[in-house]
């Protein structure tokens, strides 16, 4: 019987499981298995020979399986077997030997204090010199690992990542099966609805001329099995978007996609912090104890600047003039900055500032190089304007020809700092300048090490907007999606108002700008990791969504008809949520990309290197699906 | 909290889980949860109304939900709201009321001693009135039952397989975590590699003219995990055949799909066939105690006919004459039969009898019957021969003008009959006459009672050739997959020889007709549920198969370069099986058909008639993925 650490000696061990190795012909015990207890006995491991050390006649070589390393000594005795059959790196072999202890113990491996002196032994395979050192600190570039995927898996950098995402995987299973919950599966071939994102098509070969689409996710299947009474639906499950790929974007994604009935939103949110929670908790051995936190859409946009704030750290912006509508007003309407001739800000739509704690003593050259960094194109603004809270309570800043001490002051306690502060303030257009202070504030939070690896902050974001103004063709979009349920106060407001928009230029004075949506995310650490709503269950008000989306009747029946059907038929109050399971395991891993935590990821063009995907295929194939290629030249 | 069983009531309770309802608003209870200890409490029940029946102002109503039914007993009071928001079938209903005994219990419920005296309900949502019934015995058509999948889904029938399926998919998982097993995902968007069956492609928008083909199985991959030293892999995971599809296939289907390195056949037998009792166990409450039946290909070609013979009853073939080749030679020469002047045996290939128990009394009508039934298309044989071994010793039979009562005594031997037995006895052309014989051995123990339905025998059959022969194209093709290793012993027989087949009469003379495969089908009643190899690890022996199945070199690099290039840098031996996960839940739910086990399935043309798919997409579809639909008239 074999303990086994699923998260490897690198991570907290939590999960231990007891398994027989029952591996008759090959091996008596892994390579991760043996301890000081076990001297004496006979043993047979295999695995690969990760170093060879020659000293003289004798050889040590590091034997390696999925489960740790073991040392292996040849004696004398075996000296001229191993000239005639000499090993190499990634060899495959299988080694008998009686466990014995050593000189020098290795306290950094579990199987540290033993080796194995070698009685006879076998090359089960043999390997080229790969391409790159199989090493937590590889030599091999991006490229050469992508392509020889099947041995950059075998370092252990890479394995920890895939046992980390199992381990995931296992937890939330575990908890959703203990809280009654059903994996249920839906379809992969089903019909192309496209709404957002672009549906990969298989053609249908059965039926010629006809396409099934890949799902974006099972969202009307799950919706579908509520209606026929399923309550706790669950699945972890591929979902396809045919997208142009950004650096943390994957063709093909996996969702641990959920749903119940019977549920208001308070339901959602208790079951799921909890699967949150006790992954947590089995995976990195974490208590979350603490109540997690809450805010509206409107609270992350006004104080963070965006809607998924990272919260292990304040630094709220001031809003010193913005047009952002918090309860359908615009709220800061600039007094503490209009009217001191600094045209910058008399002319600005918005001024926001934030209070970056410590830094009031701040070099010029570093605050050139803080100007620096915020008119880099990614960032986009002109300027930057900052304020020393000098620590003997004096004010310093870049714009002391505009503004008195006094009227500093004032700015600086609108901003909340403190002595010893550095305010930076930026201003420009709505958009751009509230994304640019979220970025100022989490690049000063990282400079400061407020981002802390070991933390973890959860928060749910609530009450988003349930429209979104889609300018170029002068109509609303579903911000989350079509199924989404406006919040039980706005329904009628949805349902009583004509969604055209006569006059563009007043979108926001439309009563469809100000309905919110049923519908929460998850955050962990500033990123969004599950998101979700109550969804419509009633036919008539989903007619009015695909009404307000620009659907004409004919077509929303074309596309949707089933689930309009289905809403006929007794369907149940429900709401849901998915979490994106690559990226949930990307932040339990401390790392920013997914990439990593794929077994088999695709390039950014969407091509899986090692196997040359994708590929023409034959021209028999073509005819049999009845389609041709057609490429603009 | 709350007792569920997966099961539901008409399924042995075999797991027990326990949850917290937790919605705060809807429930307080589910409808399968109140017992007569629960009298007194004010609950909230919410659910389907599945009867509604009035006496005079009083009305009943069985409210339904995921977990069972629960009366509700509306009191004159409510008559006048009832009067006036009419309940029908179907609708979604809420109800706040106190649990009291009941006076006429209903013992066929778990709630059967209660009722809830309603003091208040809400309708929660209406119902049209559904197409057909929601009862075990639906009035509902095959056709209208598909196009309302999600009613249909509510019956207790289809409920009970779906939570059947995922009792086998938990259980299933357990044992396989239990056993260091590690479920990793494999990419759904891979190359297109026909082999056997047809692949179903993917155009790539940002490959234009190249195509993703979706998996027909993690083959491949699986394998590369076992070269990156994941030495236990698994995935309950979705596989794509683009076949034309017989009444029980469709065309996306679920397998357990495992691997493991460093293992021989054994091993792989021992650990599956352990996976299968514990899903017994968990699923079913069956202890498989007995050690599975092992029986290799040829004693299951030679004594039942087939290679997935069903071992609940006995009735094995007896070969009198026959050219079915084992170990190599001809055994069944026909001494018995030949020289009778029977032209029918003289002229035959292959003759070969069964004895089916307890028959010998068989009218005239019955015999004829079952000769009718042998030459139905389905069977395709010219006639039956039968001989009636009374229970008095005599002997009768249809060919009483050719055999003297001795030589049909020691026919009867021959076959194993006892008095009262009757002997049936087919003859004709070898595949033939074998299939039918083993149709006609299935059809008799049906119709005698002897495939029971509570019974599961478990049968591994072993060594099956290696290779088949390709008339057409007179080559070899692989019978497993081109990745299955030969038996040990005939790695040999591989290597040195040349695939060609000079001489096409002849192939069977060809050293590779004779090469086994280290290749096992698990098969339970008399269906295969699981199949796979030891697999080919070294990159000479993969080359040579390819080879023989008519490869060029260049063709096998480009498809399977990578798996190739995998096998240079220290392949360890492994092997792996694949179970037929739709299969396995059909065969422990007693049903025939895989459909019924799935949420969403296909039609025979492979379409999802509740969603009207596959369908025509948009013409800027086609357009940005540069291909044209090519419909030849």
């Amino acid at each position: 019987m074999y303990q086994l650490s699923v998260l490897g000696s690198s991570w907290q061990s939590i999960q231990h499981i007891t398994f027989n190795i029952q591996n008759k012909m090959y091996r008596s015990h892994t390579c991760g298995e043996l301890r000081i207890t076990d001297a004496g006995k006979e043993v047979t491991l295999a695995g690969w020979v990760q170093t060879v050390r020659k000293f003289g006649a004798i050889t040590f070589i590091d034997l390696r399986d999925r489960y740790g390393i073991t040392q292996l000594l040849f004696g004398e005795d075996l000296n001229g077997q191993l000239e005639a059959n000499p090993l190499g790196r990634e060899f495959v072999l299988q080694a008998v030997g009686k466990v014995s202890e050593r000189s020098n113990k290795n306290p950094n491996l579990s199987t540290g204090d033993v080796e194995i002196a070698v009685t006879s032994f076998k090359i089960l395979n043999k390997s080229a010199v790969p391409p790159f050192t199989i090493q937590d600190d590889s030599d091999g570039g991006d490229d050469l690992r992508m392509k020889y995927r099947y041995l950059d898996l075998r370092r252990n950098a890479v394995k920890k990542n895939i046992e980390l995402r199992y381990a995931v995987n296992r937890a939330a299973r575990n908890y959703l099966h203990n809280n009654g919950f059903m994996d249920i599966e839906t379809p992969f071939l089903i019909k192309s609805t496209p709404e957002g994102a672009r549906d990969f098509v298989v053609p249908s070969r059965m039926n010629p001329g006809e396409f099934y689409a890949l799902p974006q996710s099972p969202q009307t299947f799950k919706q579908l099995l509520m209606v026929s009474g399923y309550d706790r639906y669950y699945q972890i499950v591929k979902c396809f978007r045919d997208e142009d790929l950004r650096a943390d974007r994957q063709p093909e994604f996996t969702q641990i996609d959920c749903e119940m009935a019977f549920v208001e939103q308070e339901d959602i949110l208790n079951m799921f912090e909890g699967m949150v929670k006790a992954i947590f908790k089995d995976v990195k051995n974490i208590s979350y104890a603490e109540t997690v936190e809450r805010m509206t859409w409107e609270e992350a946009m006004w104080n963070f600047g965006n809607d998924k704030p990272d919260i292990r750290f304040g630094i709220k912006i001031a809003n010193l003039k913005s047009v952002f509508t918090r309860n359908g007003a615009i709220t800061a309407t600039g007094e503490l900055i209009n009217g001191a001739d600094f045209k910058v800000f008399d002319e600005a739509e918005t001024v926001l500032a934030i209070a970056v704690p410590g830094c009031s003593e701040y070099s010029r050259k570093q605050t050139d190089e803080l100007t620096e960094w915020v008119k880099r194109p990614q960032v986009g603004m002109r300027g930057l304007v900052f304020i020393k809270y000098n620590t003997d309570g004096t004010l310093k800043s870049s714009v002391d020809k505009f503004y008195t001490e006094d009227k500093l002051k004032a700015i600086a306690g609108f901003a909340n700092a403190k002595p010893g502060d550095l305010i930076l303030v930026l201003a420009g257009t709505e958009d751009r300048t509230r994304k640019a202070t979220s970025d100022l504030r989490m690049e000063m939070a990282e400079r400061l090490g407020l981002r802390k690896k070991d933390e973890y902050k959860l928060l749910w974001v609530l009450d988003f907007p349930l429209f979104e103004y889609d300018e170029e063709n002068n109509r609303w979009v579903a911000r989350h999606h079509p199924f989404t349920s406006p919040k039980p106060d706005h329904i009628n407001v949805m349902i009583d108002n004509n969604p055209v928009i006569e006059n563009a230029a007043e979108y926001l004075k439309h009563p469809y700008a100000e309905i919110k949506a049923n519908a929460y995310d998850m955050v962990l650490n500033g990123n969004e990791i599950g998101g979700g709503s109550i969804r419509i269950f009633q036919r008539d008000l989903q007619e009015k969504m695909f009404t307000a989306l620009g659907m004409s009747d004919e077509e929303a029946v074309h596309k949707f008809g089933f689930l309009l059907g289905a809403f006929e038929y007794g369907a149940p109050p429900h709401g849901g949520i998915a979490f994106g399971f690559d990226r949930l395991c990307a932040i339990l891993g401390g790392s920013e990309s997914i990439r990593d935590f794929i077994a088999f990821p695709k390039n950014n063009s969407g091509r899986d290197v090692m196997m040359d995907s994708p590929s023409t295929i034959d021209d028999k194939q073509l005819t049999e699906l009845q389609i041709k290629t057609d490429i603009r030249k």
